[in-house]
């Protein structure tokens, strides 16, 4: 392991192993191959194939790693050169992971916005291949005089080095000279080998030949809120919804529902997404639980946008004017929350752009224009966009539509069905609009196959639904959590809501209370994106039978809902969402998407894990670790034995380190063995904050 | 599955999806984004990170896969389009995996030499789409007119191209009448939606849109004895060595060695690797058993080339003169056998390099040139070289060198320990030779970690060494065999050799004669390259005491050995590795790299594969299918259920088919479950071959 001095603050990055700045030029490669005259080789971070960037988030602490050997048995060394968007230029060096597969690996986090470059760079660690060969033979007495020799003739090099500290050149000087002399003892000559001052002069600027520069890469680092955030979804039209005297309702409005601000503020999300906001369709308008004839009153599904009123371009008049709308972010702009969008890209029959551009649709040979189908099938409320026809126009609507929104405050999009349009699409689309707004955020609800949903974020998606919902049991979250904070994290970032209008689980329809609390707690600690779907607080998990959605959908219906009674009652899982909010804005590791190891228990069911973030590249200069231990099981007690690698945080096998439970307020002393009872019905899961020693 | 013509044989490849040829310039690329129309990703063959060709041999049967998808639900297919070296240009149909990951394949075996290019080529597949939402939608009942409308105007467009076949042309018109004749049913309609003749029209010569055309990659196809062969290694001092009256022992020579060749070729084996055959030094030459000081008599270890007689480019006096190898290559030709040759790149400390060209070794600062060394073990007898500096000089000569044994007949090297020497220096020989001659091979003696043996296999090497003589329980060859053979095989061709000079694994020294057997048969039938020691078959397995070396190293000392009165005395292996030869020769399956399938046992050391090859890429034009059954532990009799994927030669699971021990001459009746009982003493080793039904 490689110490080194702390950069200073103004840098764009944090890193444990920044090296003083060795400029380029002083670099030379003997490359003439395909392969350098070290070999490197699988550089990450990386995306599969290499045809797209991978990503970053400000502030998200990357594994830089690649492949490095050599011939024979002389010692190498790594480092990476990264460059900054604005032109900063560091060098880092990588620490052998000595795993047999001769990878090579160090954390940075990158702060900067924008597109950073890096390339890997191989040298001959001359002074470790002779500190090493010496440190044998000396000991052993065999070639002493020889090794001491070799010695003086690296450190002469050092010494000619300007760009050496001066106080560096003239230890070394003295060193050479000792090293020289015959009155000085072989056993006195090996205390020099040893010298950990001089090791450390070399870890810093390495004696290097043989230099190989590996092939520039591109990493985008987006915002911080890119990758982190704690979301909230809410149908506007619901808060503030009353039923009149006649058995009518009044819809919610920006207005009434900006009543609700403080409450999800209070509870600690940051992103409020709400469902479409536009005139909803009247031909063949959805009623209640998805049938097919509306009644009056009726306010129908916010997906099946478009009326002679208006498309996605309006906001639904039962909702307000655009100058409430804009009034609505502002306020939850106040509140410290950001407000995001549906883009919903299809149009019920009375949408303006099915009169004014036929085109953008399938005709038939009938002279009707095609239904959404899946044969035999259909969806008689929704045209879907044919892309093929004049894709000019429908870029060109479409980009117009979201700069509209962007114009009114809006930075995060939530795109609906993103794999049911073309992918060339989305990336087109992405990349235009982040050349204008780099901050500007989509979230890609595409639960779909695993090549559909990573190539939607290989193409620019900054957030991604993802598998969570239907993984369950300790071994399917074990991997999927790992999955997503190693394998793909380079170019997908899973935003786990724990339900949304689509998805009721039957793990919540039948898991009572416990079981929303689990979910609520994993997804909130094990990823840096979470998000939950209003009425879960309320343990709502009634289906409609045979389905996997709750019954008398908010997406067809208006929902009366009593938050502050709810809480009152003792019958809301707010101040446990709270809670957990809470905890995530205090501890920065779990701010992280990478940093998730598994651990070992004894039970089926008793899911282990923790988040460390080293204080070197911590925020606030300080470690921080938590560990979570949840039974997923929500119908019973569990006690068992968990086995911790404490080595993760710096304790050594053994030895003990203080607790807190963040939920309780309980503390213990643990170590890497510790017995566990944890009951669903009281609290089914410890989120432990590990006491710095 | 899409079924399809045969091509023709004189085609530069065989596979069973060919299509008749269309002409690239037919297609149009809508590609504006990274990503085209219809998604493509992932192409294979490939090579980990893409910097170099994927390659195979010969007639291998290569799988070509890419992951393709496109939104929503309408139908893709994809194809291949190959351009041979010679600009053969043909059109292959992928089918779906079906596997959840968007990946299609087919198998080609390519048997033209050279740079193969190759480009995926994926399309909406207009018929294939109606035909699914017209027979679901039509026999529903549900817009019947429509369906049948549609489909007429899709054989109306397919009527139009003007290169589809006349008869087609008359079919499909009259079936477009009969779609729109409302005197014609729905019923009778849906019969033409299923009209399997119409289906076979279209994947012949699908109605393709949204054509996307992937980025062209390239395969090296190297001549088939890169990818296949059986080889034995012999010492040729030893063949014909004869102990004299005075006890000292008179070398054996190319001409006393040419005697055994008809013996080789007998067993049945294609290459036979020679040792260094060069001058041995004398300085520091190591006696018997790797002891410091050579005894007068005591041959020197092959590998400490040089002397003043000569150095690389030098036959050992003792061993004859150029000519003498010259006949020696030609006498093994003669009997079909080709001959490889050590390439060792290092010098004994009286090589004439060390003279003339101090600056290809390291001078250290006493004057003395670096020994081979571990720190604190040093190797005296062997000088390495420095491949920095002179890297031009060093070049110049070892290209020499390589050019003059292939100017002697030699077209294959056997290079010891290349992960010493730098990769780059690999790659760039390997590259210049092939320009010069394409059928040169080299095999990589790298016995090392992971990435360093793939790398030098990539760079160039067209043969490796593995691990397998380190892989013996079945947990572990299940594992290896199908590594080999999927993952790595794009780049990769492990040559497994059973023993060699360096290796007795405790596998043999304990496995006693059965153990032997064992390890022939699997590295026979698993991989079409491996690779036999003499001696094996007289099965020396006596270890120098704490070694995984023979004592009385034919690598130190002449080896005198009684090859005729061993098989008369029924003591020797030799029979049954004619045998395995002889089964390797007639059946092509085994002659292929990438066919291997691990099969299910109750027993933990019952191992069973079987290596299946279809007719439409068969070299004989008859599918062949082997089955292997292996008790790979040596000291017991096992008896157990096997469980067999049948489907993979055809057979559906419970049906039954006869099987042919190819050993013992045994027949049996086996279906998809089925009993055997392996005695290690016996016969440890079933190799089956299904009889076609």
């Amino acid at each position: 392991m490689v110490t080194s001095k702390r950069a200073p603050r103004s840098r764009p990055w944090r890193s444990s192993s920044a090296l003083p700045l060795r400029p380029a030029k002083a670099w030379q490669s003997t490359r003439d191959t395909e392969t350098g005259r070290i070999a490197l080789a699988l550089p990450s971070p990386t995306t599969p194939g290499g045809r797209f960037r991978p990503k970053a988030f400000s502030g998200e602490v990357v594994p830089f790693r690649t492949t490095a050997f050599r011939e024979g048995h002389d010692r190498i060394g790594v480092h990476v050169r990264l460059y900054s968007p604005s032109g900063d230029e560091s060098l880092h060096r990588l620490s052998a992971l000595n795993d047999g597969f001769d990878r090579w690996a160090t954390l940075i986090a990158p702060t900067e916005q924008g597109v950073w470059r890096f390339r890997f760079e191989a040298f001959a660690d001359d002074f470790a291949t002779w500190e090493h060969a010496a440190d044998l033979k000396i000991a052993a007495g065999v070639d002493a005089a020889l090794m001491r020799e070799i010695g003086a003739q690296l450190f002469d090099r050092a010494v000619a080095e300007r760009s050496r500290p001066v106080a560096q050149r003239r230890v070394l000087t003295d060193a050479a000279a000792r090293l020289r002399d015959i009155g000085v003892s072989d056993a006195d000559a090996l205390e020099i080998v040893r010298d950990p001052a001089i090791a450390e002069f070399f870890a810093q600027r390495p004696l290097a030949s043989l230099v190989t520069i590996g092939e520039l890469q591109e990493l985008l680092v987006e915002r911080e809120r890119a990758g982190v955030g704690a979301w909230y979804e809410f149908f506007p039209r619901s808060e503030g919804a009353r039923r009149l005297k006649d058995g009518t309702v009044k819809s919610g409005t920006f207005r009434t529902a900006a009543k609700r601000l403080p409450g999800v503020a209070a509870m600690g999300f940051e992103v409020l997404y709400l469902p479409p906001i536009h005139p909803i369709g009247r031909l063949n308008r959805k009623g209640r639980n998805n049938t097919l004839d509306a009644q009056p009153g009726d306010p129908g599904s916010p997906w099946a946008i478009g009326t002679t009123e208006g498309g996605h371009d309006t906001v639904h008049p039962e909702l307000g004017t655009l100058a409430d709308f804009r009034a609505f972010v502002r306020a939850a702009g106040a509140l410290g929350i950001e407000v995001a969008l549906d883009l919903a890209l299809q149009a019920a029959p009375d949408h303006p752009w099915v009169a004014e551009h036929p085109e953008w649709f399938t005709t038939l040979p009938d002279g009707s224009i095609a239904y959404a189908e899946n044969p035999p099938k259909k969806y008689q409320d929704i045209y879907p966009v044919n892309f093929d026809n004049d894709p000019e126009g429908i870029k060109a609507e479409v980009l117009r539509v979201v700069r509209l929104w962007i114009s009114q405050g809006v930075k995060t999009f939530r795109v609906d069905n993103p794999h049911t349009k073309p992918l060339q699409f989305w990336e087109w689309l992405i990349a235009t609009v982040n050349a204008e707004d780099p901050d500007v955020v989509f979230l890609a609800e595409a639960f779909t196959r695993p090549a559909p949903m990573q190539a939607l974020a290989m193409a620019g998606f900054q957030q991604s639904y993802s598998y969570f919902t239907w993984r369950n049991t300790k071994a399917e979250l074990e991997e999927f959590l790992g999955w997503i904070a190693n394998d793909t994290a380079d170019f997908m970032r899973p935003n786990l809501f724990v339900n949304t209008p689509d998805i009721l689980t039957e793990y919540l329809q039948f898991g009572g209370r416990p079981g929303y609390k689990v979910r609520a707690a994993i997804a909130a600690t094990a990823s840096p994106l979470y998000g939950v779907y209003a009425g879960y607080e309320l343990y709502e998990n009634v289906a409609r039978p045979g389905s996997e959605e709750n019954i008398d959908n908010e997406k067809f219906e208006y929902k009366f809902r009593d938050w502050g009674g709810a809480v009152d009652r003792g019958e809301s899982l707010a101040p446990y969402l709270t809670r957990l909010n809470e905890i995530r804005r205090e501890h920065p590791a779990l701010r992280q998407r990478r940093n998730f190891s598994a651990h070992w228990s004894d039970d089926d069911a008793i899911l282990v894990y923790s988040k460390h973030l080293a204080a070197d590249v911590s925020p606030t200069g300080r470690s921080d670790t938590i560990i979570v231990v949840a039974n997923v099981d929500p119908h019973s007690v569990r006690q068992t034995m968990v086995h911790l690698d404490t080595r993760i945080w710096g304790v050594r096998p053994g030895d003990a380190f203080e607790v807190e439970d963040l939920v309780t307020g309980d503390h213990w002393t643990w170590s890497d063995h510790n017995f566990v009872r944890l009951d669903a019905f009281h609290e089914p899961v410890h989120i432990l904050h590990v006491k710095e020693s």
